[in-house]
């Protein structure tokens, strides 16, 4: 067992903590090889793989509709900052990702705000990032939700401020066309 | 044997030309592990690292210098263009990267512009992006300079004008405190 006076001062992780939905989840068990509610340590320098391939991917999904790796997200430090921002980047040819707002194509790549919510397939993914102080790693903690996670952010009150004038950018606005296949009322949400 | 008519149209590929220097190269060898004058396939979705690490590493420099992961390159592209785009990452957490006149500590990142000329340790490279068609995968090609890269840059006429105003961030700008080991004449360079 170390000496306490000898082990290196411990540093709070930055944690991904990510909100994940699927229609049909359980009739098909997508997120089987999801571990979930248990924080996991990822190294800074590593882009962490989502997919379905499970030998490339960090985190894996069992559907026929994800590519062998959908995207990535990557750590990184904007200069003359100590804190960890993330970058996600979409790895499919064939399929887009949503991400708030806006549809990236394949090798397109946008900065995660602190809240986003990620959309491919009929996935739904809220990304939240807590920051830390370590720059060395970071945890990812993933948790189930039975509503789309979308929804429960159109419930939050005055979360999202409409502007007056100019778009409006963030996880309220889902497009209708890039929505599920279930049908959901959009009253309250602007669509594109 | 393939029937020409079954295969599928060829395009051309993106190429990052990388020109190295390294002052001792041919006492110490550092670059016995690059294949010089050929074309090396990447594909667009694996970060290209370079390093001391031959495992994890794409490109292995041979010098204790050199962090184990140095730095990365990856290919992305901008919302509505196919051309791709390449980035450089710091992964060193010891040593400084400097790309054209930037320092990079560990996590910054850049876009590497058409003509960039990165530095580490006492290594320089000059990174020329050659477009092409494919957003699959692209080329590396190494080649090696007997003169530091930035000399040539220097003495290439006009080749960077000097605004009357602002900072001028282009391969010219050599500052003193980063340069290499070998003192060299600074006069016409624009010091930082």
């Amino acid at each position: 067992m170390h000496n306490i006076d000898d082990v290196e001062t411990e540093e709070t992780l930055t944690c991904l903590r990510i909100t994940v939905h699927h229609p049909l989840h359980e009739i098909k068990n997508v997120f089987q090889l999801i571990h979930f509610n248990k924080r996991e340590k990822h190294m800074v320098e590593d882009p962490l793989k989502v997919g379905r391939d499970t030998k490339s991917c960090h985190i894996s999904l069992y559907d026929l509709r994800v590519s062998r790796v959908q995207f990535s997200i990557q750590a990184f430090r904007h200069f003359n900052s100590s804190k960890l921002f993330f970058e996600i980047k979409n790895l499919s040819k064939k399929g887009k990702l949503i991400v708030n707002n806006r549809e990236l194509e394949h090798l397109n790549k946008v900065e995660l705000p602190k809240k986003a919510l990620v959309r491919f397939a009929e996935f739904q993914l809220l990304v939240e990032k807590e920051d830390g102080e370590s720059t060395e790693s970071f945890d990812t903690f993933f948790e189930l939700a039975r509503t789309p996670p979308w929804q429960e952010i159109l419930c939050a009150p005055s979360m999202s401020p409409i502007p007056e004038t100019g778009i409006l950018i963030n996880a309220c606005t889902v497009p209708q066309q890039c929505s599920l296949q279930t049908p959901v009322e959009m009253e309250e949400c602007e669509l594109k």
